[in-house]
C-alpha cells in the first residue's frame, strides 16, 4: 500500500463523522441530510480554515483534494445515480401519462431558456455553452424533498401529489438527456476516442446521432441483462449475485458511456438503474444493498467532497449578484414553467401553485450536473457554491411554502408506506 | 473527475464480474469463494498475459495496479479484518477456556518456530526479520473453512468442534499481536513520525510498550466509544447511524494504529470489530451493514488485487523448492502443534487427530499477513504466491481430511444456524 493510504483512512474517518453529526442537525431542521453532508465538506475542507489560517500544508487535516478522494467521490455519484435509476417506478409516471409530462417540459424548458438568458445577460464573454449549461443547472428538480414534505403533509397520494411525483422524475429523465447531448455538443468529452474517431470534424448531428446509439445499446442490452438477472434469480433467489453483477453492470454501463459514446458516467449509472428497475422484486433487493453501500460510505463521501472542493477565492460584488439572479431565476421559472402549465392542463389555481411550488427544490442532480460542467470546462469552479446556494435556498423554501400552501386544507390522507425510509441518507 | 476515473470504473466492473463467476465456481467445488476472487484477479491481471503476449501497454486490461485500486483494496482488507473482530464471540472463547488457549498457542508457535528454521535453511542471506516473518505468515487458521466442513458434517457443536472455533479465534489474535510486534521491532514501520520521536534509537524494549500502549488505548477508548454508541443505540434503534459510526470508528482506529503507534492499520481495525463485538445487539446490525459493503464491493476488490499483484518473474528450481517445503511445513506443524497440545490436555487420539486437521486451513490473515510484510520490505514479492499455493492446497486438504477422520462416525447432530451465511462471500 503507498504510504499516503492510512492518511486517507483518517480522512475517511473524519468525513464520516462529520457528514453524520450534521446530517442529523440538518435532518432535525427539517431540511434534507445531503445538504449537511456538504456543510460537513466545507468545514472539513480547506475553504474556510484557509480563510482564517492562510495555506495550510497538514497532510490530513484540512482535507484537501486528492486522487483517493476523487475516486471514492466519483463512485459515490455513480451509486447515487444508480440508485436514483432503481428507485424510479415507471408504472407510476405511465399512470399520470401525458399531463405529468407536460408539466415536467414545461418545468425543463422555461429554466433553460431562463439560464441561457441569464448567463448572456451577466457573462456574455463566456460562449453559448456556458450560457446553455447553466440552463441545464436549473433543470432537475429533487423529488425526495417534495415526497418527504408531501407525505408528512398527508398529500403524496392526491392528485398534485402523484403529479409533482411524476413529473420530477420525468424530469430527472429529460434532465439526464439535456446533460449528455449539451456535454458532448459542447465539447466537454473531446478526449473520447471514440467519438473523435467516428466524428473527427466534431459535427452536432453525428454526435446526437451518437447519442441515440447509447441510448438504443443501452436500453437493448438492458434488456437482455435484465432477463439473465430474472433467470438467476429465478435458480437461486435472493443470494448475493443479482446486487454484486448489478454493480458490476452499473460500472459497465458508466465505462461505456464515458469511454464509448462520449456520454457523462452518470448517465450510464442512471441508465443501468432505469433498466433494472423494470423487474421490480429485484430492482428492490438490489436498491436495498446499493443503498446499503451508498449511505454508509459513498454518498456521505460525495457530497462532503463537494464541500470539500469549494472555493471562496473569487467572489466579488458581480458574483453576488448573479448568485442572488440565479436562484431567484431558478426558483421563479419552476413555479412558472410548472403552474403555469399545470393551468393549460386544467388544474384550479390552488392547484397551480402547489405544484409550481412543489416542484421548486434542487439536489443531487443540480450539484452532479455543476460538477461535470466544471470537469468539462464549462462552469467555472465558483459554480459550486452557487448552486449549493440554490439548493439550500429552495430546500429550505420548498416545505415551508408548501406547509403555508397547504394550511387551510387540512385533512391528511392515512400515511403510505414507501419508499423514502430506505431511500433517505438517515 | 482525473480523466482516468472512468478506466477505473470499467476495471472494477471486470473485477466484479470474474470475481463472481470464479467464485460461484470455487463454492460449486466445495472451496472458499476468496480463492475464486485471487484466480479472478490472476486471471485479468497481467502476470498470465504477459507470460504470452508480453509486456501490453493496454490502460484498462489487463488491470494493472494503480493508486485508485490500493485505495479501494486496502479499505477492502481493513473491513475484512473489522468484519473479523465484529463477528468473534469472546462468550464462546471463555467458555471452552483454557483448553482452547492451549491448543491455539501449540498451533501458533510450533509454525512461528519451524517456520524461522526453514527460512534460515533456504534463506540464509536474509536476516532474522524475514525468517520470523516467514514463521508469522503461518500461524493464522482460517476459521471460515472449518467452520463450514464442520457444519456440513454436523460436528460444529461437538466438542472438538468447539475447540477448534474457539482456537481459531485465539489463534488470529495472537497472530495479530505477533504481527503487530514483528512489523514494528523489525522496522517495516519506520515511516512512523511518532514512533521515531519517542524512540529515536530504535530501541526494541520501548517499541513493545508502544505496542501495548496501543492495545491499552484501543480498549480503553473502545470501551467509551461502545458506550457511547450503546447509548445512541437505546435512544434512536436500528438506525443508520450505528452502521456509519462503527464504520467511522473503524477507520479512525486503522489510521491511528498505523500513524500513532506504528501498528498495522489492519490491526486497528480488528481491535476496533473486536471491542465493538462485546456490545452484541449492535454488533451483528453493524456486522450486515458492513459485510454488504464488504462483499458487494471490497472484499473482491481487495482479493482479486492479490492476484493482480502475483508475479512469476523469479520463478526458479530454488524457489519451487522451498514454497513445497513451505506448504507441508505449515501444514504438518499446525496438525502437530495442536493435535499434540489436545493430547497433553487429555484428548483421545482420534480426537486429537481432528483438532489437528481442523486447524490447518489457512486463509484471509496469511494472505493479509503476507501483503504487509512485502509492503514492509521483509518478504520478496515472489510470496504473494507461495502465501496463495498454501491457502490453496490446505483449504482443499482440509475438507477431504475432515470427512475421512468423520467417515466412521455419521451420527449428524441437527444443524445449527450461525453466523456463517452472513459471514461468507456469496
Amino acid at each position: 500500500m503507498p504510504n499516503d493510504i492510512p492518511e486517507f483512512l483518517g480522512q475517511l474517518a473524519i468525513i464520516l463523522f462529520s457528514t453524520k453529526l450534521l446530517g442529523i442537525l440538518m435532518r432535525k431542521a427539517g431540511l434534507p441530510q445531503v445538504l449537511g453532508f456538504i456543510i460537513a465538506g466545507l468545514l472539513v475542507g480547506p475553504a474556510l480554515w484557509e480563510v482564517i489560517f492562510g495555506e495550510i500544508a497538514n497532510p490530513i487535516f484540512p482535507i484537501k483534494r486528492s486522487g483517493y478522494l476523487d475516486a471514492f467521490a466519483e463512485v459515490g455519484v455513480v451509486f447515487v445515480m444508480f440508485t436514483a435509476g432503481l428507485e424510479t417506478n415507471l408504472k407510476d409516471v405511465k399512470d399520470t401519462g401525458i399531463v405529468s409530462f407536460l408539466i415536467a417540459a414545461g418545468g425543463v424548458l422555461l429554466p433553460l431558456a431562463a439560464g441561457v438568458g441569464l448567463g448572456a445577460a451577466f457573462l456574455p464573454e463566456e460562449g453559448f455553452s456556458t450560457w446553455l449549461f447553466i440552463g441545464v443547472v436549473m433543470t432537475a428538480t429533487s423529488v425526495g424533498i417534495t415526497v418527504e414534505v408531501l407525505r408528512e403533509l398527508g398529500k403524496l397520494q392526491s392528485k398534485v401529489g402523484t403529479v409533482v411525483l411524476s413529473a420530477a422524475i420525468i424530469d430527472d429523465v429529460l434532465g439526464i438527456m439535456i446533460l449528455a447531448v449539451v456535454l458532448s455538443l459542447t465539447g466537454g468529452r473531446t478526449d473520447n476516442a471514440v467519438l473523435s474517431a467516428i466524428n473527427p470534424n466534431g459535427n452536432s448531428f453525428v454526435s446526437v446521432l451518437w447519442i441515440l446509439a447509447f441510448f438504443v445499446f443501452a436500453v437493448g442490452a438492458g434488456i437482455g441483462f435484465s432477463k439473465l438477472f430474472k433467470y438467476i434469480e429465478k435458480k437461486s433467489p435472493h443470494t448475493r449475485r443479482i446486487p454484486i453483477l448489478s454493480i458490476a453492470l452499473c460500472f459497465l454501463y458508466a465505462f461505456v458511456a464515458e469511454k464509448v459514446f462520449g456520454v457523462a458516467d452518470i448517465t450510464g449509472a442512471y441508465i443501468a438503474g432505469l433498466v433494472l428497475s423494470t423487474n421490480h422484486a429485484s430492482a428492490q433487493y438490489v436498491d436495498r444493498k446499493v443503498t446499503i453501500n451508498s449511505y454508509t460510505l459513498f454518498a456521505p463521501i460525495f457530497f462532503a467532497s463537494i464541500g470539500i472542493k469549494i472555493g471562496f477565492g473569487n467572489f466579488g460584488g458581480h458574483i453576488l449578484l448573479f448568485a442572488a439572479c440565479f436562484v431567484i431565476v431558478a426558483i421563479a421559472m419552476k413555479i412558472i414553467g410548472c403552474g403555469g402549465t399545470a393551468k393549460l392542463c386544467g388544474f384550479k389555481w390552488k392547484d397551480c401553485v402547489r405544484v409550481g411550488v412543489g416542484m421548486i427544490a434542487r439536489g443531487e442532480v443540480a450539484l452532479i450536473v455543476t460538477e461535470k460542467g466544471i470537469e468539462g470546462g464549462l462552469l467555472s469552479a465558483d459554480y459550486r457554491a452557487i448552486t449549493v446556494l440554490l439548493v439550500m435556498v429552495s430546500s429550505l423554501l420548498a416545505p415551508i411554502l408548501l406547509k403555508l400552501l397547504y394550511k387551510k386544507d387540512d385533512t391528511p390522507l392515512p400515511l403510505s408506506k414507501t419508499a423514502t425510509e430506505e431511500g433517505s441518507y438517515e
